[in-house]
């Protein structure tokens, strides 16, 4: 390939007309997307932040370089940092591309995984769950190998040809789709978190989880891919006098829940794509039932069937598991909606913070009622309130990240978020939740505000208990 | 765990009150997120889809299922769908959860990699790129794993304890930063696509890929984590007669670029995480440079060294690469911006049509200067063109879905889509794009309209050529 190396002068003009005209002037212009609602207080952030965390960095060494560096020509070869230690990955070539590869995380990541709870250790494993590294999570989209699992018989190994879904019960035409005939409707893509209903069971009363993993690690965020239940239904023809609707998958355990004929017919969706390619076996591929906002287990996974009827099931998850007990001794059923909640994944437990100064407290918010409208960071043990930063794009019923700028003096301290949404619902304490709620064995839909004790070493560790 | 089993009464009052309460009714209230602009039209697509591929159901099996299951009892043992084959899966124990595990996709789904050029074979694959299965991908995320790759030297594996970043030349301050200092510092999180400038090299002239994943495979998008590279600039103290900033990577072979002062002030960000985790060895981990909207190989990998200067710096991928010959004999150069481009993934080169009816003609739009406001589709070879819809949310410099209702009528037919942005720039014909530059060797930034054929048999091929 022959090129014409053009004249200094013509090399000028040319870099003029590339970088003059109005298509990028009017890029910059167009970039109106804010990172942070709170732009100027941003800024004032940042220049303190890398003021206080400067004794981090090797000074000594980048004047050193610095000014070797300065001096250098403009040739890439010689201006390279000769006086910082050259390393191996610099010196030689990498690893090549192999053919029909997907790609796997650094060796460096090998601590960022899922994993199963160390509260409760499961006499077996195909009844289970793993967390979400919430700690680790960049963003709002949890990335498809940590999406959390709930299995109660193991993860299910589905052939997508052989897959059915059979839609029947009280309606005009039964039918029984193939996959092929469900990816062939139009479909939608909608970002929203998901939340087991046990998310945070196990420290409400027992306050042995070390990580925001194990204390909040049943809760992910991604985008959903499929169709809306109601187009199956309304192909099937749902009788008028029909009031719920039975979701039941094919694993071995056959997990099966009643969902209200408002909501198969409102934002229920049929998922088959999560986080940009087909479902994950243990997230229910080749398809799963997705309810926006609603505890993780009504969104059946593996799913096989959809029968309507005037009634529900009563099945052993709406009896036995998945019910809220209350102080008169009843058992609430069918309570659903993930309600509005929100913990600190940065300073979380077990990180380590290394001496006083300004820190960026980080977290997630999220409501199954709608979208964040703000979140409040305490750093005193909820003597004071003061209201966090939330990171744009804020979607309905989805993860939202907040921040809140944390001068801290190096004592010992509490930090915890307490969220509020566009229903004017505000996080409760714990205390709060306690009123209405009777606090026995596996606890549901605990939305309780969160603590992190720091010490004066900087350890954060679990608040509760 | 013991619990008291409600009277039915009092299971319906239950009932009652956790699907009454204002809390789910405002949650459906709320639910304002439309997944297409044009609801109405999506209601009767829907209808008149499911329809015309009604043909693909088992409705004969369908109707003796539901007959009998419609006459089980609500006891979901009993009402399994007993006429249907019952598969293995449903029959036993799936696999259990392991600790401590980053998930896979399904063993059914192997087909859905990355892969190298099957046009351009090069000699060796440590310059080599592989490019993104965009048939496959739902939504507008690009699954972590799939990510397009274009590498000079390789893969680097670096460790990130040892990685260290430099920024010196024209500045007050020389530094050098940890990855741990970067990571101190707050972090915004931004959707941007990334595409390679070569993205469309292999089709130009000679139309041989068969697959979207290879016409336009380096391609992705993903939320992006790290800081603006402003924010160290600020700290080290730009020179005010500053013009350029060179960013240079520490693989082998030391890949670098000069980017102008505006640009590296302004939206560029240094970045450490995508889709929601620690950057991918092959994306750049630890640290990599990004510039939303420019095209990847600014976006310099495993990022070392960030050097202010007064001039451009006229590196070998500034010269005999990344560069467009024109008509003049001249070659430009600086030429970053991608501009707006679409181009259709369903149904694409490889897929196979199941007889005339209707069929969702799904496709991504996406402009290096802002946003999508409209995309085009023609289907009779650009005779005539109509409005797709665009799925939210449509993001700046982002990937954006759009899709178009298209009743096939079995004849021979050319499909291709036309993306406008909020410049007012329309996506070019090829004939348009060849007026002002000179085909010869690799085409950079081929933006041109992309068209698909199908055959009477339904056969989808590569329209060019």
């Amino acid at each position: 390939m022959s090129q014409k190396t053009p004249s200094k002068s013509e090399y000028f003009r040319q870099i003029r007309d590339a970088l003059s005209g109005p298509t990028r002037e009017e890029a910059h212009a167009l970039s109106k997307q804010k990172p942070y609602k709170n732009e100027a207080r941003l800024k004032s952030d940042v220049a303190e932040i890398g003021q206080s965390s400067r004794r981090n960095f090797l000074t000594a060494a980048a004047a050193a370089a610095g000014g070797v560096l300065a001096a250098g020509t403009v040739g890439v070869k010689k201006a390279k940092a000769e006086k910082l230690e050259i390393p191996e990955w610099s010196k030689s070539m990498g690893r090549p591309i192999e053919p029909r590869v997907y790609g796997m995380p650094s060796r460096y990541e090998k601590h960022v995984t899922r994993n199963r709870t160390d509260v409760l250790v499961n006499k077996q494993n195909f009844s289970d769950w793993s967390m979400t590294p919430l700690q680790h999570q960049e963003g709002i989209i949890t990335p498809n190998g940590l999406i959390y699992e709930r299995h109660h018989a193991g993860i299910a190994d589905i052939d997508p040809d052989k897959h059915r879904l059979v839609v029947h019960g009280m309606v005009k035409r039964p039918m029984v789709y193939t996959m092929d005939g469900i990816t062939r409707y139009p479909s939608i893509s909608k970002f929203y978190f998901m939340e087991c209903s046990g998310n945070g069971l196990t420290d409400w009363l027992k306050a042995k989880s070390t990580t925001v993993q194990q204390t909040h690690g049943l809760l992910s965020c991604s985008q959903w891919t499929g169709i809306p239940v109601s187009w199956l239904l309304d192909e099937a023809g749902v009788d008028s006098k029909a009031k719920w609707v039975l979701f039941e998958g094919a694993d071995g355990s056959a997990h099966a829940r009643s969902i209200p004929i408002d909501m198969a017919m409102g934002d229920a969706m049929l998922v088959y794509g999560a986080g940009g390619e087909m479902l994950r076996p243990e997230n229910g591929y080749p398809l799963r039932l997705f309810i926006p906002g609603w505890e993780g287990n009504v969104c059946v996974k593996w799913l096989r069937r959809i029968k309507v009827s005037d009634k529900p099931w009563h099945l052993r998850s709406e009896t036995a598991r998945y019910t809220d007990p209350m102080p008169d001794g009843k058992w609430r059923q069918f309570s659903m909606t993930m309600e509005c909640k929100s913990v600190i994944t940065k300073p979380s437990g077990g990180m380590q913070l290394n001496g006083p100064g300004l820190y960026e407290i980080q977290g997630f918010a999220w409501s199954g009622n709608g979208t964040i409208t703000a979140v409040d960071v305490t750093t005193d043990g909820g003597k004071t309130w003061r209201t966090a930063d939330l990171e744009e794009p804020v979607l309905d019923r989805c993860l939202t990240r907040f921040r809140y700028r944390w001068n801290w003096d190096g004592g010992p301290a509490r930090i915890a978020s307490r969220a509020v949404d566009n229903t004017g619902y505000v996080q409760p304490t714990i205390e709060d939740l306690t009123k209405p709620r009777l606090i026995a064995g596996f606890v549901q839909h605990h939305n309780g505000i969160f603590p992190w004790n720091v010490s004066q070493k900087g350890e954060v560790v679990n608040g509760l208990g």
